[in-house]
């Protein structure tokens, strides 16, 4: 089989590479490297660390599309972020094309939400996994609620099969803070999940009064020994993804669509489904899949 | 004048102490030392710190008493946590006496509320600084609703002239965190304080949707370049502590009084007054008021 792209998913701290054939299929793939907090430090910086872990991938005239926080300004090439509602046309149209001794590199934009009112909202990345389980799902998927779990989750609205909205809730990065930085965590020892600390913190998360007064409450029921140390972690999981399940308020009976993996997705799951809605969680390879369509549509390949 | 009693406040990372006469005048204070945390490393530990710290107040049988932090697990006499209500009384009859070679010690125990409920919050040292202000004000204050800024804030309901519930919120301590540790903080850089930013967050802390959803629009706000550098700290402290407020609901016309100290002190007076409630800052020296009316109810002084 013959290369025709080159697909990498370059975040802040993960780097995922794909090499498709002409029909889209994986011919090879990577899934550590460098992200860019790593990559942009190493010698010869970026087009460095891309040769490094995809060197010999790269040349014979394949194209690269990469989406992610490489094109943020902290990336490689910043990009603009587009406005809603937004779909792969649209992100194939606004790709930025950058010619390097690599080859030709094409990034394609972020995407923004309310940039204009009290509370706007950005993403990079994520839009393309969206746009990769758009193009999967086909018209199952024209409507629909997705969230992203991660270190700044995104809860996505799509209708009429472009993304139309959505919000990032930084639980992922708030949780590691706590565990590892706060008063709490000092309280912390690691362990094995525990599910029943897990389902604790949920019930305090869907509870009310201030979010910080709650986490407060955790370290009190460890320092009354009414939590074990191992279990503080799995709690203070529950307690954060419930609250945000719970001010998200996903529509009852609604599916919603969990593009995630592993732990963290089945995480979002049971809490989803405690609360009442119909979660599901996708099938893997969503941003090779908008990689890919986003490069078809752009005729790069 | 003859020192009588030695009262001492002893936070985390705070210090403060007061020589006092038989009346409760102040002879002599200091406002700063080594806090807990500090002074727990420091050669000869708690008694060779308070030695340097105080040394020339002690001996000649003056008694000293201490409240805070240094009355828990981390400090140098563990206390328990008292049950609600509480009152003066009942705190001077559980004072925790320790006899060292510096004299006598007496350390005042905490507070605990809900100790077996889903939610149990505990405090040590503010359960003084009530108290001393039930004393300062008499009657007038038997019922009343306070707010104690801090690391870790506390709301406490006096009912009868008693402590009769309370809750801590960790909005202090999320705020360093978010500040100094996370994505947000990179794009702040300090400035003085900015009152529009602060009342602009204000209004996003009163809004609805997830705490840490309305965090992140904060750094969304800076990367669009609609909240400058030096307006991201600002706009982060009245997030938080206009969350907290809108969230801890205090019911409207009943007077709030804030126990605490310089700007931090203000800064809740202007989001409980835009809250609509009646708040006012209480007089400094509550906590050296409170030490000095346990010492007495106890017989110490």
């Amino acid at each position: 089989m013959t290369a025709r792209l080159i697909g990498i998913d370059w975040g802040t701290s993960s780097f995922r590479a794909w090499r498709m054939d002409a029909a889209g299929r994986v011919l090879d793939s990577l899934d550590t490297g460098p992200g860019i907090l790593a990559a942009g430090q190493e010698p010869g910086g970026f087009p460095g660390a891309l040769e490094r872990a995809v060197g010999p991938w790269l040349g014979r005239g394949v194209p690269v599309i990469a989406s992610g926080m490489i094109t943020s300004r902290n990336g490689w090439v910043e990009t603009p972020y587009l406005p809603l509602p937004l779909d792969a046309a649209a992100l194939a149209g606004a790709l930025v094309r950058h010619r390097a001794g690599l080859g030709d590199l094409h990034f394609v934009c972020g995407a923004v939400d309310g940039a204009d009112g009290p509370a706007p909202d950005v993403m990079r990345g994520e839009e393309t996994e969206i746009i990769g389980h758009l193009a999967a799902a086909g018209h199952d998927q024209a409507q629909g609620l997705f969230v992203l779990p991660g270190t700044h989750s995104k809860w996505a609205q799509v209708r009429g099969g472009r993304l139309a909205g959505f919000r990032s809730v930084m639980t992922g990065e708030v949780f590691a803070l706590l565990r590892d930085r706060s008063i709490l965590g000092r309280l912390a020892v690691p362990g094995p999940f525990d599910a029943p600390a897990f389902m604790r913190g949920l019930d305090a998360g869907r509870a009310q009064g201030p979010l910080l007064a709650r986490i407060f409450a955790a370290r009190s029921l460890a320092l009354l020994e009414r939590l074990a140390p191992a279990q503080v972690a799995d709690y203070l999981s529950g307690l954060l993804i419930g609250d945000e399940v719970a001010r998200m308020a996903p529509p009852p009976q609604v599916p919603v669509t969990i593009i995630g993996r592993g732990d963290l997705a089945e995480r979002y799951r049971i809490a989803l489904s405690q609360a009442g809605a119909a979660a599901r969680i996708a099938p893997p390879g969503m941003a090779r899949q908008g990689l890919w369509t986003i490069a078809r549509k752009a005729g790069i390949v």
